[in-house]
């Protein structure tokens, strides 16, 4: 066994240098979503793979369609140690509306807020300074006993915030040389500042958008109103309809697949102390909006959800313009638990649609990703041996959660590589991931790199 | 009596330089709902002031706190002539979409289109050149004679496209220099390119723009979606309820003051021979989707409507943000006829909202224009008068309809100048007013021109 404390002490020691690696990487306008940083993506693969590079790893930028992929490999100090695939993703999410900022998106810094010290900027906590952590939990131990406890691949992508279209692929053409003993993706949250927190279950994502079309021109409501189709309001009766009084999705088989959370886990989720006031109320809000009779972390991690996350149509501008506008457009997601089909939910939404259309409108689907739910067992060695590890480092023990957010790649792993994945992050729910003002707790980034060191020591066992 | 036919051949010479005037307008980019135009807007004002001021009119620009207005004054030829006040606008409509002109909207050009000589460009129809139809007929009498056959006031409005915020001030602190026997109003459409036509009945205008605003801030639909209030959500669940599956309006007291039309003037609609597909073939559409049970013409003429102009929230760039917006918006007008009065469908609509609302959700409502219906007898003098002189210039005889669209000065002009208004206009359903593209035909302003000689004479008689 490699000795441990050494290796936390020289991470202790590197804090400011891995400081300064994560601001460099931050800096880099890697906003996979938007067609106009296509270049700072691949700076930003690059620039990975360089760093990488320089710490003993086999690293290479490697082309998709889309963005490029950075796979990296290095050997473990003694034979026999198990094969691990760490992932992370180098893409970060748009950072409209910029006014609302309080500094340049792309200039990170340590800064004081709300009495913590942490690091602000679109990336420092979803997900560069999350996949950085394993990256200098694997410095710590080169420069202390020029090893790795575990043999390491990684695999650092750049479509994570856009659906990831090119990944699937990816791991198919490449599968015998990704495939590991098991997956470590950090791209999730603790429970609190204090509890580290493994993710056992997942929720999927499928993203749809419509356009619904009317007259063949914008019209003037005068001449026409009372007469002529107005597409905002099918789509608001459209949108209107998705859900029932009661806060269910209402598409046909919606809940097929969909199974009553076990009590004992429920259970378990009523000792962490989260109520409707404490997780409504950090965000302005109290009254839940979804199914009634279910806890806000049911809600959450283990309900599935419908979700416009945009709408547009007709006049947007100021002042006011008596127009029908002759299209009107929505992006809406849902989130999957359980067993739900991604591409059934999507058919079941589009027919949904198309039977609300009144006979001369038209509709234009456009898809976005789609993944299924995953749930881990509660009772693998895999999890019990990180959630100890975490426990060592933390204050309060580690806890095994739900996940409200979708991580598809989860579900590729033990789809397409047969390999179960631990899922352990240390973003903190307000770091305002994908809004403005996005920030990294330092405490999250110094013990996020000792917590990997602590696990990988532990899977060596 | 003037003789006209001298007048009217005056007016057919000067076709060319009318047109070269017509341009000249249209080059200013007066769009009174953008602040950016301002300065445009009062370019526009000062060319029609020098414009009138070189026919010999005693004309100004007079300042608003919005933008300015033209007033212009000339004496009758002889003593005991009728007193007219014309009224027109000299603000246009934005321009957007702009990819979807044909042509820089702002560069007018007389083009060839579906077989006919058009004028093309913003404002050509709503209301440039419809207003310049009776300043070119008011020069062809100068020209011809050196007198009018009436008294003559103009009062060209720079604020009709957003929602007349000066006008009411301006009338009530101008009442005594703007009081006229009975105005002529030329911001109206013929009823088909042959058939010109009177409109008779108007319907009023409510706008208002609504914010609905949830969390605090933007949320990741992952962490937040299923538990968190969704304004988008809200919104169309509010918007989708302003119908009732008849197609009438669910606003409370919302049909206070609406009458029946009389059946004899639903039967002389009937005789014009539009039918619901002419209507809606027009446009692209097949399916009526007002009320029931009426017809396209009633829907448009007779019937009050509740229409959304514009809606917007959330992420609407290219690609998918999963996001709970902070907030969601729409834009929301009714026309009103009969006796619907516009201060309680305003505040019947706050308190269905409001009834709508989350208990930990807000919403602010901000309000854009608001004017009453407004209805002519049909056997006035006046009316009957313009009538026979409209029949004696087209091929076919003048009718007397209903207009779906708002004028608020019509009712203003009745309400605080007590003045009858004729209206009377030369745009068709074709003109794409408010839309890309908009055009007049040269017909409608050459025959336009004529028919106010005609008028005046007329009036005059």
């Amino acid at each position: 066994m490699t000795e441990l404390a050494p290796v936390l002490t020289q991470a202790d020691a590197n804090l400011d240098s891995s400081l300064e690696k994560l601001f460099d990487l931050c800096r880099i306008k890697s906003i996979s979503t938007d067609p106009a940083f296509k270049a700072d993506c691949r700076t930003a693969a690059e620039w990975l793979v360089s760093y990488l590079q320089s710490l003993g790893f086999e690293a290479s930028v490697r082309d998709t369609p889309g963005h490029p992929m950075v796979v990296a490999h290095h050997a473990a100090g003694s034979e026999g140690a198990p094969h691990v695939l760490f992932y992370g993703h180098y893409d970060v999410q748009p950072v409209d509306p910029l006014n609302l900022w309080e500094r340049d998106p792309f200039d990170p810094a340590i800064i004081e807020r709300d009495g913590q010290r942490v690091i602000a900027g679109r990336g420092t906590s979803d997900d560069k300074g999350q996949l950085l952590t394993f990256v200098e939990a694997c410095r710590a131990y080169k420069e202390t006993h020029g090893a790795l406890p575990v043999r390491v691949t990684i695999l650092f992508e750049g479509e994570e915030e856009s659906g990831s279209p090119s990944l699937k692929p990816f791991l198919e053409a490449n599968a015998a040389e990704l495939k590991a003993d098991f997956a470590l993706i950090c791209d999730t949250s603790m429970w609190d500042a204090e509890t580290p927190a493994i993710s056992a279950g997942l929720r999927g994502l499928v993203g749809e958008e419509i356009t619904i079309k009317a007259a063949d021109r914008d019209l003037h409501s005068g001449y026409f109103g009372g007469a002529a189709a107005n597409p905002i309001h099918i789509l608001s009766d459209i949108l209107a309809g998705l859900h029932d009084e009661t806060g269910r999705v209402t598409l046909e088989s919606f809940y097929d697949g969909v199974e009553e959370t076990p009590s004992q886990i429920k259970a378990s989720w009523e000792t962490l102390g989260m109520s409707t006031e404490k997780f409504l109320g950090a965000i302005g809000l109290s009254v839940p909006s979804g199914e009634k009779g279910r806890s806000v972390l049911e809600l959450t991690w283990a309900r599935p959800t419908a979700e416009v996350n945009g709408i547009w149509g007709g006049y947007t501008g100021e002042g006011f313009k008596t127009v029908i506008a002759a299209e009107a457009s929505a992006k809406v997601s849902f989130r999957l638990v359980g067993k739900q089909d991604p591409d059934r939910i999507r058919a079941s939404f589009r027919a949904y649609v198309q039977s609300k259309l009144p006979a001369d409108c038209r509709v234009e689907f456009h898809q976005h990703g789609g993944s299924p739910a995953i749930q881990l067992p509660y009772d693998s060695a895999l999890l019990n041996r990180a959630k100890s590890a975490l426990s060592d480092e933390w204050p309060k023990p580690a806890v095994m959660i739900g996940m409200g957010g979708s991580i598809p790649i989860a579900g590729d792993f033990q789809k397409m590589l047969g390999m179960e994945a631990l899922l352990v992050g240390f973003a903190l729910a307000d770091d305002r991931i994908h809004s403005p003002n996005e920030k990294y707790n330092l405490t999250s980034f110094h013990k996020g790199i000792r917590s990997w060191i602590r696990i990988m020591a532990a899977l060596a066992d």
